[in-house]
């Protein structure tokens, strides 16, 4: 469905500034950092990853990982949660809001918000990164596991998303003749030139490693499992940023010309 | 179905001491503190929890923080959660667990663990407390308030679960003569005054307290919601401790013999 011309006129007064939007996404980070530390608290687990591994009845070919991310999606369409554009599905073909969502109206300049889908690469990073943080081996605690790497999926991804949207379409408003020029031309080396500000990444990775230091300080290492505050700053540095820029270009590549 | 005698031994065998029992409750600060700052994220939006008023289809007379919790708990279910002690559902007639869970035997002498189940106490206690540490208001976003209420509602509830069952048996191991006297008596009023320890909980609130300022002290301001570390002091000296000594009474009353 196409928004009307009324909507557009609308989502382009309540564009939010690029100091809002920074804002935002740092209001995630602590998000991030909470279900990242609740994940650690259980090591590897590495069987819940293992396609086919899962014992669960009815899902022979998927991991524990994966239905429990696909049933915790299906609840979550019911409710509504993919009608808001940050929160892509990992999964396909799920159910619709079973509620009335009342929506604002977006800013953004998009035919579908699931162009921008980045959940495949964010859970690569995130398998990955688990691999990392947690400690090895198997404490039979799968289910508590998988519940939390749900949470901490989600909580990247809407942080990836909203900064891949927004952020994208607050520069292009700030500059839309440079950037109409890259996006005619499919330029993404000077696309991502253009979208990368280096103070600004630095800031952010340390501001992180800072605060998962300070999430844990008082917590009492005798049964708190501690997360390295270097491997969440690597994580944002080498997946979250990357993957939010990737997303910027995707948005912009995608962006209807109408707006412009 | 009752344990057998072979479990019934092995369960006196595996029984963590009262230090081991007191570091574990510990561990579950972290985990309810970070869902509570993350739910008071969000303004009050009362009518979440107003029963009718979800505009969620099937569900005309349950509020919308009830559907979310009762459909969180369908999936739990099939993952094998309330096969833990500890996991007490609030809701009735879940569906059959969908996986083989091995479970570890546990000490407790518990014919059925939902003869321990404080779920209703503990939902009408977090609902006060959203309202004392949330923002008055609506800010419509319902999906988010309510997918954060059903964290911090499993996180309370494991906990006081955990105490109730742990510490009960814990402490009647020290002293079975005495604590048979008391049970077989039903002496409520004595039972209580025996599970007090004032010293251990004033510890407790203050160290919770403690927690809750430093999780934040890295936090912005501009847009991160402060939760008042008192708010949540009180919570637990008002409502988690109680709840966790009323589960050890019911605990103990209903203990099988047997293990005695």
């Amino acid at each position: 469905m196409w928004p009307s011309l009324k909507t557009l006129y609308l989502s382009m007064i309540n564009m939010p500034d690029l100091n809002i939007i920074a804002l935002q996404l740092e209001g995630l980070e602590e998000t991030i950092i909470y279900h990242l530390i609740e994940r650690v608290q259980y090591r590897k687990n590495s069987v819940v990853y293992e396609p086919g591994a899962s014992g669960f009845r009815g899902y022979p070919r998927k991991s524990l990982m994966e239905i429990r991310l696909l049933f915790h999606e299906r609840m979550d369409a019911q409710f509504g949660r993919f009608c808001v554009p940050e929160e892509r599905p990992f999964s396909g073909r799920l159910p619709r809001p079973r509620r009335t969502v009342h929506l604002p109206v977006y800013p953004l300049a998009l035919r579908d918000f699931n162009l921008v889908n980045l959940t495949a690469a964010i859970k690569q990073a995130y398998t990955t990164l688990v691999n990392i943080i947690c400690r090895d081996g198997d404490d039979g605690q799968y289910g508590s596991s998988v519940e939390n790497d749900v949470y901490a999926l989600q909580a990247i991804s809407r942080r990836i998303h909203y900064g891949a949207m927004y952020v994208a379409e607050a520069k292009y408003r700030a500059d839309p003749g440079r950037y109409n020029e890259l996006i005619r031309t499919r330029d993404r080396t000077r696309l991502m030139h253009e979208l990368t500000r280096k103070e600004v990444e630095a800031r952010i990775i340390n501001r992180v490693k800072d605060k998962v230091a300070r999430a844990q300080a008082r917590s009492n290492l005798k049964i708190r499992i501690p997360i390295d505050p270097e491997s969440v700053l690597a994580f944002y540095r080498d997946s979250i940023i990357p993957l939010t820029k990737e997303g910027e270009i995707i948005y912009l590549i995608n962006r209807r010309e109408i707006l412009s």
